[in-house]
């Protein structure tokens, strides 16, 4: 019973993302699902990406926390356009609710849009916003082993950031795990290693962003 | 009905928390509810808190992770007993999974059971697994913006851990947004500032733990 209804619920949930991908496609928006633990570092991520695209390229931000308008408050100004989703106890972000989310965006002239989920290495990784592409955040300070302890969100990723790499010298931390790990549960996406603060890594990152950009053109005008 | 159901599968887990709460009662052993994001320093904490226990106090250990077994190896050899939990999937340990635990264990000479949930800031709030209390871990790298962003984590939270408070000088992080946010949802916790690394802070955690039981022993022998 239980399954049947969690599984209807998907279905449901699918055909949203579906149809959030094609008003996308439409408007010419590459659409990322940013996902991590609470505290990897998505919105200071963010913080350093929207301002380095511009003016070449412009973002809308959709970002879901349980509670507060924290991080939208620390995206505003940089952004063409950011509407934060309140959760409330829902441990991630759903199709329809960014359905809503684009329903306030003005799409027109938007590139890149980024959804920020709900910090969770669990339950959004089951769940299809109608993105493109997945960018997964693992911060150097939650440890060498979190690949292999959630392999469900590290599999459908596109991306992988390692992010917080200033504090590799300072922590016990054995980085070679990290993509031995890695290479068992994923080995199309990418490892880049990356400190927002530093500005290490974010070249690469941005240099990908673009590429992704480039390649959907391409298919797009081919289909 | 989608409501509904979870309702109805909540009640149903919250009838078996009672019935895990009995035994555990019946046996004098007390139950700690250990839960935070992943990296938080779940294990690291247990890692140093159960051999300071020994003599006088016995362990056991319940780990849910959804994949290996990692946490309960880092475990062996001090604790009485150790059981891990798989939960695959699943965003956070449920009270059916813990009498599974408890059967597993020999209850007799335990003085306190540790159940490290899934590492998870939100599923795992929501649901009774048949504990006393819960500890909330919350590390100085994942930012001083979280008790306010997952309140429903630290609101039931019996005492709120600050981990990793090594790291305090080599980070942005104001220490003071952290206590004025645990002010406005939980009066009752005391915040712990610690690192089993350093040491730091790991008496007055023993202390809150021998305290905890001295409490249940009065209570029991009242009622």
């Amino acid at each position: 019973m239980k399954i049947n209804v969690v599984e209807s619920v998907l279905k449901a949930n699918d055909a949203v993302a579906r149809e959030n991908r094609r008003r996308m496609d439409a408007a010419g928006v590459l659409a990322i699902n940013i996902m991590s633990a609470p505290g990897s570092g998505k919105t200071a991520l963010l913080e350093k990406t929207i301002p380095a695209l511009k003016p070449e390229q412009l973002c809308a931000v959709l970002v879901g926390d349980l509670q507060t308008t924290r991080d939208a408050e620390r995206l505003e100004g940089n952004a063409a356009s950011i509407t934060q989703i309140n959760t409330g106890r829902g441990c991630h972000l759903s199709a329809t609710q960014v359905a809503e989310g684009l329903d306030s965006l003005d799409l027109k002239g938007i590139d890149f849009l980024f959804i920020e989920n709900v910090g969770n290495m669990v339950c959004p990784a089951a769940v299809d916003l109608g993105e493109h592409l997945r960018a997964v955040l693992l911060s150097v300070p939650e440890g060498d082993d979190k690949v292999a302890k959630y392999p469900t969100l590290f599999q459908p990723a596109s991306v992988i950031l390692l992010t917080k790499v200033d504090l590799l010298g300072l922590l016990d931390y054995e980085r070679d795990k990290v993509y031995e790990d890695v290479s068992r549960v994923n080995t199309s996406a990418p490892l880049i290693e990356l400190s927002p603060k530093t500005g290490q890594g974010m070249d690469r990152w941005l240099a990908w962003l673009q590429e992704q950009r480039r390649q959907r053109a391409i298919e797009q005008n081919a289909s």
